[in-house]
């Protein structure tokens, strides 16, 4: 799986960050792709990416303020442009359906594909499962609803041990996918040959968390636990924990926390107020990484692949 | 006065054009300036130019398809962050108050200033002078409602006649800038003196035009009378007449006949279709010239300055 941060910043779009945007593509061999809010022109961003709208499978909104939201019309609008003719699913806080339907009644748009709006209530749980990646989510605490997600790998089949393959007598072939797959078989001399019995142990898929706006709560714990990438917000720095929390944030020093809380693998912070130039970058991680390491404060149009070790 | 074309390209935004958003800055000593159209990510444009969103005074949207209006909510977001606080006056067709108010309504959005929304339902007329300009509507044909703008800059005093003063007997002083502002003046042995016997001819205003997307139409002439810019989409190159039409719009050959039929003194062409890129813009603007010059291919960021001869 591949991140992309395609914006970085809080509340409005600045020389160098824009407002948020994440894009995570999903494991191989598909090619498609999922997106995490909308910020303004987070469709001209993906212009600068490999990314194709018309591979894009689903869009998760964490919560409804503009600054991750009112890039959405425009891109769903562009997707037919681009060719999209696949079912587009989007989820999100009531409201959502609302949204999208008065935009697009009044500015005339129609959109060449079904759109699916599932509008989240229930503050937590399995919300889809495209047979690939399962995705979660859980009410965060912010200044309206507001929502992260948990996306997990599908399970790995374990490697295929051959040595006990060949004690068996048996030669590769295509029994040897069946039993890989998970199947077990049954040999010409009625033998019954246990998948479990000649594969090792299954690897247990990736996991991203993928946080909407914040300030430190017990789903934000939860939603992260044991994930190879946690991407939370730090809006502000550490020290600015009341004003943060006035305003639903959560400071680099929190980030940090919750990450170590969690036991993630790794740790990356986005929304940064617009407070913070380029050259702050280095501080803000440095005060994460007192507390939680590997630490990357994320710069637009940074891509990650994320990987288990 | 100058003009900035903040996004010069139709339907989508691309890597070299972003959709629909130009940039009026009034006559000196304002340092206000108007916006026509905001198309997603004008407001990332503007961070390009020396244009503040605190100095802006209005905005006319000329139609509310998606390619004209989905950078308005978060640019009118945006010039409270920027310290807008004097109100706004918002002009457009029907259905442009109901967009603002469920978007703002829905992510929550309160802005620091008043917004004053004017739907325009004639067909035809004055909507507002300023004091320092004037600007007429009148409806074009699309495929929804749609709107051209003429701005007409006030009338200049002419200049004083120093000889005919001085043939008065009066000296340089207060005298004369009330004889040159238009007023008439009384001297102390009863003699009165008009302005217009001390004055040369008053300068007429700047007039600029600017369209929305339309197919050729009475109303185009109408509005760019003997413009000193007329601003003209040109979806389309010479010859797709059929196609510019039966979508409501109007090709380069067309754009610069409306030109010529309507006296004006110069032509931008904007609005261009997703097909054409640089390379092409030289032939688009070849196409017109054989009609009408002087005419420009509109580019992403291009700033004029509009003289009067």
């Amino acid at each position: 799986m591949k991140i992309w941060f395609l914006g970085t910043g809080a509340g409005r779009p600045g020389k160098h960050r824009n407002v948020t945007g994440i894009a995570l593509q999903l494991p191989d061999p598909s090619c498609h792709w999922w997106l995490f809010d909308a910020g303004e022109a987070t469709q001209h961003q993906l212009l600068r990416t490999p990314l194709k709208l018309s591979k894009l499978e689903a869009v998760f909104v964490t919560h409804l303020h503009g600054d991750h939201l009112y890039g959405l019309p425009g891109l769903l609008s562009s997707r037919s442009f681009d060719g999209g003719i696949t079912p587009l699913r989007l989820f999100g806080p009531p409201g959502l359906k609302h949204y999208v339907d008065t935009v697009f009644g009044i500015s005339g748009t129609q959109l060449d594909y079904e759109l699916h709006i599932h509008e989240l209530t229930a503050p937590e749980g399995e919300i889809w499962d495209n047979g690939t990646v399962r995705i979660e989510a859980g009410a965060l605490e912010h200044r309206i609803a507001c929502y992260g997600y948990r996306v997990t790998e599908r399970e790995q089949p374990g490697k295929l041990l051959v040595h006990k393959l060949e004690e068996l007598g048996l030669t590769a072939g295509p029994l040897y996918g069946k039993l890989k797959q998970g199947q077990s078989v049954a040999l010409e001399d009625g033998t019954l040959i246990r998948s479990e019995d000649v594969t090792g142990e299954a690897k247990p898929g990736r996991v991203v968390t993928i946080l909407g706006d914040t300030k430190p709560c017990a789903n934000v714990v939860k939603l992260a636990k044991g994930a190879d990438l946690l991407v939370h917000e730090a809006t502000f720095a550490r020290g600015m924990e009341e004003k943060a929390h006035e305003f639903g944030h959560s400071t680099t020093a929190e980030a940090a926390e919750a990450a170590a809380a969690a036991g993630a693998k790794r740790l990356v912070m986005t929304h940064f107020s617009g407070r913070y130039g380029s050259e702050d970058l280095i501080r803000l991680e440095a005060e994460a990484a007192e507390r939680f390491k590997p630490v990357t404060a994320a710069v637009d149009l940074m891509m990650l692949e994320v990987n288990r070790e």
